[in-house]
């Protein structure tokens, strides 16, 4: 049997402790698979104490996890500290800074410092590959890097926010609001104490930047994401949309605009026949459109334990086999600073939700305000107004440019007869 | 930038056209994403003056394919001729003898002659790659063999054939019977003038005989695969599906039963939730299940020149990076041969269609042959009679042994009442 490949890994929370255990159970299958053993030596947490249901006596032990890659008996290091900059980003430079290869579930800090990551792997030659932090179990970083390789993509979209999808799946099952599905989500352990991350759409930027620079060959830029959470989301908008045939998911989209490139997060309303209509609950989906292949759909396990452990030892298995190539696909100084698509670049149709003053005169000010901006709309629908004298208004436009629709929705605001903000979601088109 | 991968290529028929498009017109974004330019350089097919569309002067001839591997200035084989035997294996055969890298798309040859073929591959090491053998440009087996590759896979399955599924959602949407819709495809071009192949179930069951191998480490061997295809499925069967809950899809299906393995294409109710009921025309979707990952989706197109092309240069993109390993994901020598499950291993829920002379008694004979088969059924219903007086009856069996519901069939299909022979078809259950 040859030698293993031994790992140093840093952070035993879930996904650490998921790691260890399926490299336990599934060992002999893994060996065969990668050509060799893969097994842990040295591990470092913040704990060492911790109940974790595994046995650590038989690892090494760091305190500090940046001392994992000077070990010699170390060949590659997991990265499952999370969080962009501190510990995991001194850990991620040490590790490849020695030529040894990193695996990393840690979208943030690549959204965040992937140039700078994938310039150092491509100077020494240590690969630095990332499956768990995309999607999951879901091995939609291969089907990118590998998969889709001969294809210009022309957009990658999908649901990547098993949070955000739960809640906005339960909310339309059990007819709830969004603060009451949230805490409930809290308290069955599916959403953070401090949700913001995921329910403000920032986790899902950052993997949409990651799908990004794979799919497009440019520098993982955060900031070139426009990012829309799902806090003002109600039911009412569920129910709304479920009438005009679609459903609401929070959707992560980037596409070619001539040359610039659009980056999206945003509550969306998704036609209820397009696949990612059909993803609830905690499932991630991703579409990826390539010119030749057409498109291709992944479904799967955006989270937990065994998904997200799956996907990190399979980057373990293709380093033992011996893979290669730059993390992004393309070597680092040939991604490009695609500049970001300008709103006016962006069309589409939208849905536009208002809460009004029920009383004579206020859909004259509304449709003037389209007027003015030069929206069209497709359909307007005013449900029953409720018992607080306010009356729900649902306007759905024909195609028309995001600079458009948003004048339009800023002229409405400041209407005195509109109560609340208005919401404005993008429409996903049915084919690409 | 570095020498280029040379290519040889077998076969210019619809697919290798397209390999040849989409390397010329993605030639530079294949070659940044390789690390090195990917280029034909010879090629041979039946016909050398046959318009293809694309200029054939640039690249050397060979009238015999299995010259190509000999040349020195090819370095990698791609075959896409076609057939189990014949030119297709000599040529895979000379290409891994001579230790050149083959990558086809030829799942019949694979599926017979795929451990011969793979065993070259390890003493010789060169690659075998097949991405486009299997549901056409969707990253299956590299789903399979990269992204699964930690995982005990529990189930493996799928519409694995287009043709067939082509036909399935056309009976269903335009009320028409399959002798119909298969002559209106045939005219279409989407089955082939000798469609037994597709709608017989041979080329599923090719494909899922490679799809084990990957994910079970069982040798590819087509004699263990049960194989019924969709001739007999009526328009009525597909009403009374629906109306069960059900759509009918042609499924290939192998999982573990023990110490064996089972494999079955047939004809099945797969459960109007469950994601291959929204699978419709040409695409194909594999679900693959892991005891760790769960349950992953991929979705595509199953066939035509692009995808299958993408395939093809996606595994030739592969051996320009320089990856490594089996083709079967673990070494050929280490390929078990399970045996196929017993019937009488093979449990679950069933679904009987009957065409009956429509007189009092019937019923009991029917209920009778069940009753002495051990089979309890779950619901029984029969649609009013036709003009000819006969009548339909559809059954749905509780979870039994699949020797039980086929010995109740064949004691039905024995009674004199019994006009044709009766429709036995699985249920795919809505979770794993």
């Amino acid at each position: 049997m040859p030698s293993p490949l031994r790992i140093g890994l840093a952070g035993l929370g879930t996904v650490g402790a998921g790691v260890v255990r399926l490299l336990d159970q599934n060992a002999s299958l893994i060996a065969s698979r990668a050509g060799r053993p893969i097994a842990v030596v040295a591990v470092s947490a913040r704990d060492r104490a911790r109940e974790r249901g595994i046995d650590l006596s038989r690892f090494g032990w760091e305190d500090d996890a940046s001392a994992l890659p000077a070990r010699e008996d170390v060949d590659v290091v997991v990265e499952l500290v999370g969080g962009a900059d501190g510990p995991a980003l001194t850990l991620a430079r040490a590790t490849l800074g020695l030529g040894k290869s990193l695996v990393t579930a840690n979208k943030a800090m690549l959204a965040h410092h992937g140039l700078e990551l994938a310039r150092l792997s491509d100077r020494t030659g240590a690969l630095l590959r990332f499956e768990a932090a995309v999607a999951g179990g879901i091995p939609v970083i291969k089907g990118l890097r590998e998969g889709a390789a001969a294809n210009q993509l022309t957009r990658v979209y999908g649901i990547l926010n098993g949070t955000c999808n739960y809640i906005l799946t339960r909310m339309a099952r059990e007819e709830s609001e969004f603060a009451d599905v949230l805490a409930e989500a809290q308290g069955a352990g599916f959403a953070e104490a401090d949700p913001a991350f995921d329910i403000d759409g920032i986790d899902a930027a950052h993997k949409l930047a990651v799908l990004s620079a794979l799919a497009f060959g440019v520098r993982p830029d955060l900031g070139a994401v426009s990012i829309a959470g799902i806090r003002p989301v109600t039911l009412a908008d569920i129910r709304q949309a479920e009438a005009l045939g679609y459903e609401v998911r929070l959707v992560g989209l980037a596409e070619r605009a001539g040359e610039a490139l659009s980056q999206r997060v945003a509550p969306s309303l998704v036609p209820a026949r397009h696949p990612l209509a059909a993803i609830e609950g905690a499932l991630n989906a991703v579409v990826a459109e390539g010119d030749h292949v057409g498109r291709l759909l992944f479904v799967g396990a955006g989270a937990g334990a065994g998904p997200t452990a799956s996907a990190v030892v399979a980057d373990l298995v293709g380093i033992a086999r011996g893979e290669a190539g730059p993390a992004f696909s393309l070597p680092a100084d040939a991604l490009v600073a695609l500049p970001p698509a300008p709103a006016a670049a962006r069309a589409g149709r939208f849905y536009i939700r208002l809460r009004v003053e029920d009383r004579p005169g206020v859909l004259a000010d509304l449709t003037a305000a389209l007027r003015d901006s030069g929206v069209s709309i497709e359909s307007l629908n005013q449900p029953a107004s409720g018992a607080d004298g306010l009356a729900l208004v649902v306007m759905v436009t024909h195609d028309c440019a995001e600079t458009a629709v948003a004048a339009a929705v800023d002229r409405m605001a400041a209407l005195p007869a509109v109560v609340d903000p208005p919401l404005l979601m993008p429409i996903l088109p049915l084919e690409g």
